[in-house]
């Protein structure tokens, strides 16, 4: 399979090159949550279908991830999913309740709901993602454009394990963490397996990248996150990179508000480091090092604002990356519902005219 | 008046001695929102009058702004109000509505609203704080507790007063500090008016420490900080400063998820500075510089978890401070509704144990 991976093909792609810090023709941009809710061709699918039943069906997802790419001149695709979908191949019984987002009608609560958890392959229990996996890599590879594939990061699955759904102030998955460690790390194991595995999986179905989501890290202390998450979340990078097949890719590590655990976010390991907003691109290249990609960093709010404002911004952060190769152009969070269409469209647009004018300058 | 000033008398509790860092024979505490929800005293009074009505009685006010500090052995009281009191001066019609937060009827939007907002001194607008800040200094000064004043940073104020309440992206704020600049420029200028002008009036009143309360403050990018809410907030700090009588009290800055914009913190000028969880106690002194107190900065999620894991934390944040002069225990945000009191009264009694033991064996 290895030799007819997409990855082969796509090494020169503008993406990968930036994920592997080699230089680019023009700064490669895509933006999380580019297949959502902002786009009318989005809202009309799902106006006929729940978010499972379009994640289940490898032909409508298929069509998902593909719409912003139609849509928008976007560097990369990335798989149409939730990462709480592994969960149900694990026991728990996820949906997704309209306005309030996912609800988990069996959280985690004792030794015995964790001693319950299966941890079967995700092959076996995801099925339809390995062929909407397939789909999209084989629409995708002869444009020249890889396919992330993704997962969460095995605090912020637990913390939605537990707490049931989302949260204010999590008080329920700290409370594992410190009042039964022994339980948090069993479960933490379990993830630990399900999540590597789950990665490996999208790789040899034609993922050429991969993202791990640890949206909710930002909540916990330095202490707590270095005692309690990441080994395990160090762990899965560690088999996603002794994998023969899944260490071909690049990795990046996604967190929102952990400019203070900076330091430990770099000893995960991944290839790139997704930033948010609460840090600029330079100083946060002046923490991380020159060894690791760096990915980010807009305010999705901006995309609400008018252009000057926006202009101003991106032309901000194009500075602050002051071309080093190994920027990738994303904003810090997800595309929010109500964003413009057009105002995605003229920023992906902007930030190839921008640097690809940069880099002819530099030539001349 | 500045000759009977508690200031005076106060001078050497461990609460003003710690923000001044000098030597005290044990670690002072007091919690953000001590007097609040959890207490069963504070239900009580709740239950027959509304949040502004309680703030609004002087007698009231007083008798919530001691309920800790005749449960607890604190070494400071907050003075009962709330951030967005001064807001009704101003023009603006503020609600607190049951299970939802705070509500303003009529929020600022344009520049005709900016412009329509009033800046009458806030000792004819809020009487009532000067007199329940009266009732409160005369109770703790001669039991040599400070009483501590404060009011919302303009940004916080800002963001409430144009999202109309609390927020979730905080689309508008941002929108209003990108695309609308004049007329951000000219709310904040009327707020720095407000705000110095309250906190100085509490002072005036009998506040021997204050507060600025600056809670949103880490939705912002570092350049947006830097350039549309670090001057307005420099400015308040300044007037404070600059006033003779304000001038011989601590002033303590607050805010959550900004250890990314610390050097701009510092900039500030506060003589304290309040930092949360998500940096350690160690590395912000280190950050910080030694000629500020710091304040902080236990997760309010830990006094829901059993004892051993919170004693845990509150040795490892002690450790951290490792005796420096200027530490002031408190939480990193405000306690929790259901926080158990016998966790706060075990939690208080501990810090100072321990410290007194620390204390005593260096001695020996």
């Amino acid at each position: 399979m290895s030799a007819n991976h997409p990855i082969d093909t796509l090494a020169d792609s503008r993406f990968i090159r930036a994920c592997r810090r080699q230089p680019t023709d023009a700064t490669p941009i895509w933006l999380m949550r580019q297949a959502g809710r902002y786009m009318p061709e989005y809202r009309a699918i799902r106006e006929k279908v729940s978010m499972l039943e379009a994640i289940r069906t490898p032909e409508l997802a298929h069509a998902i991830t593909m719409q912003p790419i139609n849509a928008f001149a976007m560097d990369a695709a990335i798989i149409f999913a939730d990462i709480l979908t592994p969960l149900i191949g694990m026991g728990l019984s996820l949906d997704f309740v309209k306005g309030e987002g996912p609800a988990i009608d069996n959280p985690i609560r004792t030794a015995a709901d964790v001693d319950a958890l299966r941890t079967p392959p995700t092959a076996e229990t995801m099925p339809f993602m390995t062929d909407a996996i397939r789909l999209c890599a084989a629409d995708l590879t002869p444009r020249s454009l890889p396919l992330i594939g993704f997962a969460g990061a095995p605090f912020t699955l637990a913390s939605y394990a537990i707490e049931g759904g989302g949260s204010r102030n999590y008080q329920m998955v700290k409370g594992m963490i410190w009042d039964a460690p022994d339980v948090w790390r069993r479960l933490m194991e379990k993830l630990v397996i399900v999540i590597s595995d789950y990665l490996i999986m999208q790789v040899q179905a034609g993922a050429s990248a991969l993202q791990l989501f640890d949206s909710w890290a930002g909540v916990l202390s330095p202490a707590d996150y270095a005692q309690s998450v990441a080994p395990y979340t160090r762990q899965i990078i560690a088999n996603v990179k002794s994998n023969p097949q899944s260490a071909r890719v690049p990795l990046i590590y996604f967190s929102i508000g952990t400019g203070t655990l900076l330091d430990q976010v770099v000893a995960l390991g991944s290839d790139v480091i997704s930033i948010d907003w609460h840090l600029s691109l330079d100083r946060a290249w002046q923490y991380i090092g020159s060894d690791r990609a760096i990915q980010g960093n807009l305010d999705p709010v901006l995309l609400f604002s008018e252009w000057p404002a926006l202009q101003a911004n991106v032309d901000r952060i194009l500075a602050e990356a002051n071309g080093r190769p190994g920027h990738i152009f994303n904003l810090g969070h997800g595309i929010l519902p109500g964003t413009p269409v057009e105002t995605v469209r003229r920023l992906v647009d902007y930030v190839h005219e921008k640097t690809l004018i940069a880099q002819a300058s530099a030539e001349r």
